[in-house]
């Protein structure tokens, strides 16, 4: 008899299996007692019933404890009340592990003690749904990007000098060389590889060394940037826009399930999968003003005024077109208007808040040269970076997740701890 | 008129299209000139006829340069004789960007050279062709994992506590928590997520602090670790069999003329395509020893050794059930015989080296516990990674797969350093 996933069940109706993998909990009534089963593809009831098994089998039930690893061999049986259509009549029991009490019952833990026992609380329904929605959105942006002629193109981590700031990097000494800087963002390493193979991604680890200790705020992080030759800002923000819409129905298609077990509210995230809204910087300040905001044109939005943004639209919304002053080096300028840079923020619905962060990049040499000498950079070191725009340089353009807050929102999650397997903070460096 | 690919050219045959790249190569003859374009996705060569266009166009050829970005019209012609199948007789040319003197011509450049220039060498037939063998084999694993219920789970970077030893660790000042390390490899993060979900995989920048410098070593390289709740020693070697097999066959139907273009022999690739050898480690010294090597059975094997055992095979070699003296603690000891462990070392053919490492783990709390004080480690920073030993512990095994050095053997390329995009070494941090 070969071994049959929980995903698997309904394959199996009125057929006798074998399931490997945990107890989720056990109940337990006079002649009859309940197995919650869990094996990591999904969960499933098992009903021991005195007059169906041995003694022996049937006093199991003394002996298991919550998170026990089993072997059940039963019979499937079609069960239109339970959550997954299915249940097991157990014919055998065989136990691989008693576990000993296990420290995260029922009742309300603190966050701490439940990030302090992290490495167990991910066995919990919400967390291991959560942890498959991380994996959906993943393959979900991969694919859509491979399917567009993407590369995938690993940006280093350790570099010798700091995309955004200095003031929240993490220092690394390093040989001889003296100290390498833990990436905070691939970008500029990316642009290298456009102009090699047209089109790239890369999507790994990030760090910022913030005291933020907001809901949203992780030392270490995933990124994923995207940047393609020939691409200018509108047609940045339509493949922004496209694969954002693709991620959300892979995951409505893909987790359902983990969507529910997390009272996600699922029509509302179906309603985000139509065309988003566009609209400047200096429309989202209006807006913001009318609304009772206290912004001037060169400010930023705080996630009060994400919220206001956005919270008449069931879509994400595009802010673009921003004030030069407060973006980075790399962005170009409007050619109407040189106060203004091509580049946009994605703000999800729900009060979720930024989830991308995109501009073309100013191609041309002189005038990024200019702009980085502004700003009392240091150019030596970025040489290699201004040599793109002396060897053939293209319009381009690009974009970047957080995929921590991109599962947030899709997940309906607020603290992107929980979207992350192990999440780093200021004052969290364990497990 | 749309924009096409090169890639996709052969759809077009007789039609006119527009190809936006950049200038790889110029051949100038009197009424004909020729300008060996590339777009990322291939090359085609243009043909420029005095008859057929402006005189201002035919002109251009005194004003290009190599690496000059242009936007080429023309009317896609089958062609024999072409690497690609087409060429293109060429309409128009815009000239985007006219590069300055490509500091990287035809005349061979050192390593030092080269690597100081990587944002421009990856631009080389070479270089761009393993990128994309890059992207093939990082999908392929992915792809493999996926099919076979693997989740991913991204293991931290930043880490408290050592996976294989303290001497290589790359240290961060970490807040007020003292110093992170980063990571070595994901696998005992990777344990816990399997008791969530069953089966698992990371893959993401690992890091080595050796100052090894040979073809094989970089200090920042990726790694993917893999890990299945409920599978032994071989199944563990039957599912890495299976995905470098995959592995294999996809870079095979995705990237033949890359390939091509790295002097791969791709019939002897092909040939790994078959069923692995496995052999015992004792059986795998008896062998270097018969062909003259002098190793007693409680060594490791170094590359000379490696290639004694696989040079008389198509297939990569598992050497499999170690002296568990000479591998790490956490392996699993074999129930026969407790100075052997049920590790796996995959070794690649055609002096390839080692291309995997794995095992069955300990899942015996006391055991593991009396291995690891054996070892003189500190058990704290672990009570984590013994805490999956006592609640429901299952049989297990993973294994990790070094991704530079598979490139490296698909490809035929023997410094790894070609493989990733930004080389780190003991020497080299920059660009």
């Amino acid at each position: 008899m070969d071994f049959v996933k929980v995903k698997n069940v309904s394959e199996y109706d009125g057929k006798e299996v074998k399931l490997r993998g945990w107890v989720f909990n056990l109940r337990k009534s006079g002649k009859i007692w309940f197995l919650v089963f869990r094996d990591g593809t999904g969960i499933i009831q098992c009903v021991v019933l005195k007059n169906l098994v041995d003694a022996e089998v049937f006093d199991k039930k003394t002996i298991l404890t919550q998170e026990s690893s089993v072997i059940i061999t039963g019979t499937v049986r079609k069960e239109d009340r339970a959550a997954i259509g299915y249940e097991i009549t157990v014919s055998n029991i065989e136990i691989v592990h008693v576990a000993d009490e296990y420290p995260i019952g029922k009742k309300e833990h603190g966050a701490d003690f439940l990030l302090s026992n992290r490495h167990l609380w991910l066995r919990s329904k919400k967390q291991t749904a959560l942890m498959k929605i991380r994996h959906t959105v993943y393959y979900a942006i991969t694919d859509y990007l491979n399917g567009q002629d993407f590369y995938r193109f690993d940006s280093p981590i350790l570099t010798p000098n700091a995309c955004e700031g200095t003031t929240t990097l993490f220092e690394v000494p390093y040989f001889d060389e003296g100290t390498a800087f833990l990436s905070q963002s691939g970008q500029l390493y990316l642009e290298t590889g456009i102009m090699a193979l047209g089109r790239c991604y890369d999507f790994g680890p990030v760090f910022r060394a913030e005291k933020s200790k907001t809901r949203k705020h992780l030392t270490e992080f995933w990124m994923m940037d995207a940047e393609a030759a020939y691409v200018k800002h509108d047609e940045n923000m339509d493949i922004q826009e496209g694969l954002i819409r693709h991620v959300i129905r892979t995951v409505i298609e893909r987790n359902e399930e983990d969507l529910k077990i997390l009272e996600r509210d699922i029509e509302q995230l179906k309603k985000a999968d139509a065309p988003f809204i566009r609209m400047t910087h200096k429309e989202a300040i209006d807006k913001v003003n009318n609304k009772g905001g206290n912004l001037s044109y060169n400010d930023d939005f705080g996630s009060v005024e994400e919220s206001m943004v956005t919270d008449d639209s069931d879509v994400p919304v595009f802010i673009e077109r921003w004030p030069a002053e407060i973006k980075a080096f790399y962005m170009k300028r409007d050619e109407n208007d040189s106060n203004i840079v091509l580049g946009d923020d994605l703000i999800a619905p729900e009060g979720f808040g930024e989830i991308i962060g995109g501009s073309e990049r100013e191609d041309n040499h002189d005038m990024l040269l200019e702009r980085m000498k502004s700003e009392d950079m240091d150019i030596e070191p970025y040489q290699w970076y201004l040599d793109l725009r002396k060897y053939g340089s293209v319009p381009h353009s690009g974009f970047g997740i957080g995929l921590e807050r991109l599962v947030g929102w899709v997940s309906g999650v607020k603290h992107i701890r929980e979207t992350i397997p192990f999440p780093r903070t200021i004052y969290r460096l364990n497990p």
